[in-house]
């Protein structure tokens, strides 16, 4: 196990195994044709042809389509044919400055290939020589990666609300950080990839945030998305990502991103170019 | 003119106007086809081919294809072919892991597109608020962009030296920071482009470091490279390399870079993601 096999991870892709899913023109996803063949039974909000999943072009603007694909899902899920409904409305557009074509409920994104975006949060204590990281431990009954390792903070980015509002409410609900000490948090950067992990295709940008706590800062999580908290020297957050599986696949890349940053990777380690490009190898 | 204008001035390049160049069966650079009929007066060495140049299967080793490629080099620089020579071997390999093939004078090195590897540090002094960035500005009589603006230090990778070595060396050379200074310079990436720059192809691996600099630090230059250093407000760097060309084509991304890593462009710049791109964008 190394480093490296933590970025193969999130690489895992055919695109020779999807449809494109298209909207008024614009490619915004990929689609499983089996998948695909479930949305045949919405023949007024998805053209389904052999080569390319497409919104009805009746749908000509955000109502229409947020509304007409938000009631097909609705009854797609109730059929069992995907879960974790979030209730959590996310914007679909080509590119984040581009207009928002529609909104999705987050829990279909992947399965339409969608591009999400989210931020993570690297949070920690102390400076080099004698720096710690906070570590999550997800709960066991999440929908996604029960039981694995985290970011102190992380959360996806939903329709409506600036990156730093997101990432201000995601402190408080996920960690009981104050606004105040979030909005020290530094940004340092953006992570992609594009890959199949848990029978669906992540396409997601991360937007990664450095923050250095207080000494006597404890989080607490009041979400019920993480169960445990540990404040681990970063040697042992180091190994864990090199020598075990025990991150969530995404939270490695966060966390191989800030080894680079802060020295703790160095480019005399062999697969030191390797990781930099797979760091940001989706599309 | 903006940042992104900075990171496309790193990417000119179209590979259908050069030949690949082949050594022992791997494509180690690209040659335009002008400067390939040059090489057709060393068949010994070289064979030029409609569609390639290929370095001569004769020369089988290390030794040997040094010594005929440097001979061939050394006769071409005389003709006035190519100008800078340096006396400093670099080494051509596929990747910095692999075994070197052979050694080749550097002022050669983009002539033939082969993938050059460099060290850029950033010298800082002040945290957030109040941080300030030395910038030198180059020497009138460098053969390579005179009078552009650089970073405190920054320079080729030679072979037969780490990384490391040849940082703290050229901190000495360009801007007298002692070794245990220097030492302190921490590893933080590396960037790489590919584009057409003063009649040849760079294509590099910039290796970045940041280091704070004590506040009575006074860099002073040995080598002849830089001219004059400035020690700027980091707002002053952001807008010179915002809305001019001041910089060195390829210092301009290191301070991209810096301001990414440290939250002095945020994610909400609507060229964000273009940016972070543009700034691995090489091959």
């Amino acid at each position: 196990m190394s480093f490296v096999d933590r970025v193969r991870a999130c690489s895992v892709f055919d695109p020779s195994l999807y449809k494109p899913f298209l909207v008024d023109g614009f490619r915004v996803g990929l689609v499983k044709p089996l998948f695909a063949d479930h949305l045949r039974a919405f023949p007024k909000t998805f053209v389904v042809s052999d080569d390319s999943v497409t919104l009805s072009p009746r749908l000509s603007d955000f109502h229409k389509r947020t509304s007409a694909v938000g009631a097909a899902l609705r009854e797609l899920a109730d059929n069992g044919l995907f879960g974790g409904w979030r209730d959590e409305p996310f914007p679909v557009a080509t590119s984040p400055a581009s207009p928002i074509l529609f909104n999705m409920e987050r829990a279909a994104i992947p399965w339409f290939g969608i591009r999400g975006y989210g931020v993570h949060l690297n949070g920690t204590v102390g400076g080099p020589g004698a720096r710690h990281m906070w570590v999550g431990r997800r709960s066991m009954d999440r929908p996604r990666s029960p039981g694995k390792l985290d970011q102190l903070v992380a959360g996806g980015q939903p329709a409506g609300l600036s990156l730093r509002d997101n990432l201000v409410k995601e402190c408080g609900e996920e960690a009981s950080i104050s606004p105040d000490l979030a909005g020290r948090a530094v940004s340092v950067g953006a992570l992609n990839y594009i890959t199949e992990t848990e029978e669906v295709l992540r396409r997601d940008v991360l937007y990664v945030y450095d923050l250095e706590l207080p000494r006597d800062f404890e989080p607490r999580n009041t979400d019920g998305e993480i169960d445990t908290f540990y404040l681990w020297p970063i040697e042992r957050v180091l190994e864990t990502v090199r020598d075990t599986d025990d991150f969530k696949f995404n939270c490695s890349l966060v966390v191989i991103d800030f080894l680079i940053r802060h020295g703790l990777i160095e480019p005399d380690h062999p697969e030191y170019l390797d990781l930099i490009h797979g760091l940001r190898s989706g599309s």
